[in-house]
């Protein structure tokens, strides 16, 4: 993070920003705190990078107080880094200049649910597990979930996706409308909740994904789906990648509704059995899961059947009871945890690319050629619906040797996702580890995103230093 | 538009012009021109706008000739409205301030289809018949279906949608990725061929929707599907409005896969039997359509009907045959024609609206006793599944007391719309005809898109007068 420090220019007047929290400690007493237990709780954990601890936590509760914070934080030209749950994955929640942790995590109100709609408004700090809690009496659900129980303000911010995107989307398409403040403490309304819109720019799909440099989302309308009447889960197990890719385009190509469809290599199997508890045998395996009718569902599973059979699949395992099918399921979202066993007290590097499907059995392949050619730890687990898929290479950072290994390795996965049309991130998104990687994706884009950022946020004090390394 | 005009300030110093047109002229011969017929053809026609035709046309055939053509048209600030096929219809191609009509109906190459990818990438002037026509001996096709044949680069710039977007979403959905000449004449490429990425701002889905504001779109990844194996589609007639809407509901409600679901009012049924030689009877009715296997599609009819019967619907009528089914959908696409034939000579006002759908009933109930308030010849048929109605008031455009009427009626029914958290337009677009709409719609979200606006087009030369009421 030198690079970025030293581009930094000077540090906000030191003066302006004990002022602001002297301002800030009076008007929210116990909610503002200086604390370095807190500071760093509210700093990255969760990946490789330095951690970058913020000056003070605020924690809001009302679109009004961030709209309030951020003005002030504005006149003092102190940085603000929104927070929700804490689990992005490339450095997002760092504070490489310091400043101020705004936490969400109070704002958990579930507003209105429309039933007949499909939509619900939920403050930005709600949690997908709590908003799925609370839906589950009305046979409703929201069906983005990456795994963690992430806060619905960071998903949107992030433009998260997971194992339902390949049928349901991802935030890209969930959100319908959400509430934003600005820079300057202006709050914005974007979207609506009509289920579409040519009403001007979409700002509702400007602010998804901007990982809170062009605003604080606080409060989101959201597209639910009733729960379906029938699901089945099962494994397949495959002899080659190409067989569980093969298998999946099949499928994708005849527009079988897949709900989900994961890929696990056997490097990751291994691990999920030692972890979970299971006994998937050890290669190349699909963790799939349909929704429909009963009939429907029944139907799906036969003709994915068939199509695995004809890629070299083996027969389908079901899970037919729900308690096996949530067990299955925890087994796929607990390979972060699986793979963290896999070599105790080594650092887990999350990282994922995401290409065309067609380019996705090159791709892993390649891939896996590189993690051994680099001698190095790296289970690979994908949404290969979406051609998506993660590597968790685990190393010891303290190591040089290892960083370097790590480092290259990184820089040839991305080289590689690009070669083949793909991006450098399907769902973690920018933070700060990706910021060159960006600029080799989308070039003169990124110019494009820099100008609009500038337009937005002219002092750079919305969660500096992330996308983009730009002067502060 | 005097109001407009006023607003323009300075014309475009006329020297500057006449030079660029010169060099145009010299550069590109007959592909330039400044015949009267020529360029009245290029302006706006399908609205009760005031034509306003450019100062010249240009007939474009590669992205790198858009970008030249852009960055002489800067240097002489001479305004460009980008021209597809025409059929847009809130005078998008209106040319407030003269300028260059730039017409892109000759970049209409298909690149490449990824059959297994479910994409292709199509230059900008390929109309969506033509892309369907070529993708279907692959078994592929397009579905944003918005009735007239546009082009995909129109299609993109005023983010349309149609009959099938209940399914298979609108041109926000279908478009991965885009190539786009910005104001300066530099060239950018958005998005990609991943089906998903959170690599920073959602550069595409700007420019989807931004009508020509932003950047001319020269070309575009699409996304495709597989043609379904079995298609039914048919009739359900209803004694009530409520009846029609709450049918749609319940069937979205238990995730029943409607591809296409249409109501059709009976003034809207009356035209369209007369105009295509239909025999539905004259009251509230659903056009219907499911794509499935052949069990998942006829699973999918037999729910339907239970749902629409209890709703009060009359017994499907189903289409069986290709050709019968092809006639039902040409019939519902040409309302617009139908429409024309109820009171010939008159102007007709095509215009949208989108509220949520427990809304719609209600909605369009209010708008009919509005219609008959006024005294005013007005269809409506919707696109039920999304919520998105469409109300073509027919009138004669001499008469002062007809068009104060319109345009009392219009206030009105956006003034309903936005009062029931809907959209002043679900798919036509702000063009000149909703500008202030879009304000009462968005407020200081409006501020937010012409800071976006003046960030990526300082001189406003790109489609000025559209969206926004700025100073040229």
């Amino acid at each position: 993070m030198t690079a970025l420090m030293s581009e930094a220019g000077a540090p906000p007047a030191e003066e302006a920003k004990q002022a602001l929290f002297n301002k800030l400690a009076a008007r929210y007493g116990e909610r503002f705190s200086r604390s370095e237990a807190l500071r760093t709780q509210h700093a990255n954990t969760l990946t490789w990078l330095k951690v970058q601890v913020p000056d003070a936590v605020l924690f809001a509760e009302t679109t009004e107080e961030v709209s309030e914070a951020l003005a002030a934080c504005a006149d003092a030209r102190v940085p603000v880094i929104p927070f929700g749950a804490g689990s992005s994955l490339e450095g997002h929640l760092n504070a490489p200049f310091g400043g101020l942790s705004l936490d969400l995590s109070r704002m958990n109100g579930i507003g209105s649910v429309h039933e007949s709609d499909l939509d619900c408004v939920v403050e930005a700090g709600v949690t997908r597990k709590q908003l799925n809690d609370y839906l589950r009496d009305a046979g409703l659900f929201f069906p983005v979930d990456p795994g963690a129980d992430a806060s619905l303000g960071g998903m949107a911010a992030t433009r998260a996706s997971g194992t339902n995107a390949v049928r349901y989307g991802t935030m890209r398409d969930a959100v319908l409308g959400l509430t934003a403040v600005l820079a300057d403490g202006r709050i914005v309304k974007t979207g609506g909740r009509a289920k579409k819109s040519s009403a001007g720019y979409d700002l509702t799909r400007l602010l998804v994904g901007s990982e809170g440099t062009l605003g604080v989302i606080t409060e989101l309308t959201l597209k639910l789906f009733g729960i379906p009447e029938t699901i089945l889960a099962g494994v397949s197990t495959f002899k080659t990648l190409e067989g569980a890719c093969n298998a999946t385009i099949a499928a994708l190509q005849m527009g079988l509704p897949l709900a989900r469809i994961e890929l696990l290599d056997e490097v990751q199997v291994r691990a999920c059995n030692a972890y979970s508890k299971l006994s998937v045998p050890e290669s190349p395996t699909l963790f799939v899961e349909f929704h429909g009718t009963e009939a429907g569902a029944r139907e799906q599973v036969e003709t994915f059947s068939e199509i695995a059979q004809a890629e070299g699949g083996g027969a389908l395992e079901w899970a037919a009871r729900p308690e096996d099918r949530s067990r299955l399921w925890q087994a796929r979202h607990d390979a972060y945890w699986a793979t963290k066993d896999l070599r105790p007290g080594a650092d887990l590097i999350a990282t994922d690319v995401c290409v065309p499907i067609s380019a996705l059995a090159d791709c892993v392949i390649e891939t896996k050629q590189d993690i051994d050619s680099l001698d190095l730890v790296a289970p690979i687990v994908g949404h290969v619906g979406d051609g998506n898929f993660h590597v968790m290479p685990m190393i010891d950072t303290e190591s040089a040797d290892e960083r370097d290994r790590a480092r290259l390795f990184l820089d040839r996965l991305i080289e590689r996702a690009l070669r083949f049309e793909g991006t450098c991130t399907g769902e973690h998104g920018v933070g700060q580890g990706k910021i060159g990687y960006l600029v080799a994706e989308h070039g003169e884009g990124v110019d494009v995103m820099v100008a609009i950022k500038k337009a937005l946020d002219p002092l750079n004090i919305l969660n500096p230093g992330k996308i983009f390394a730009l002067d502060v």
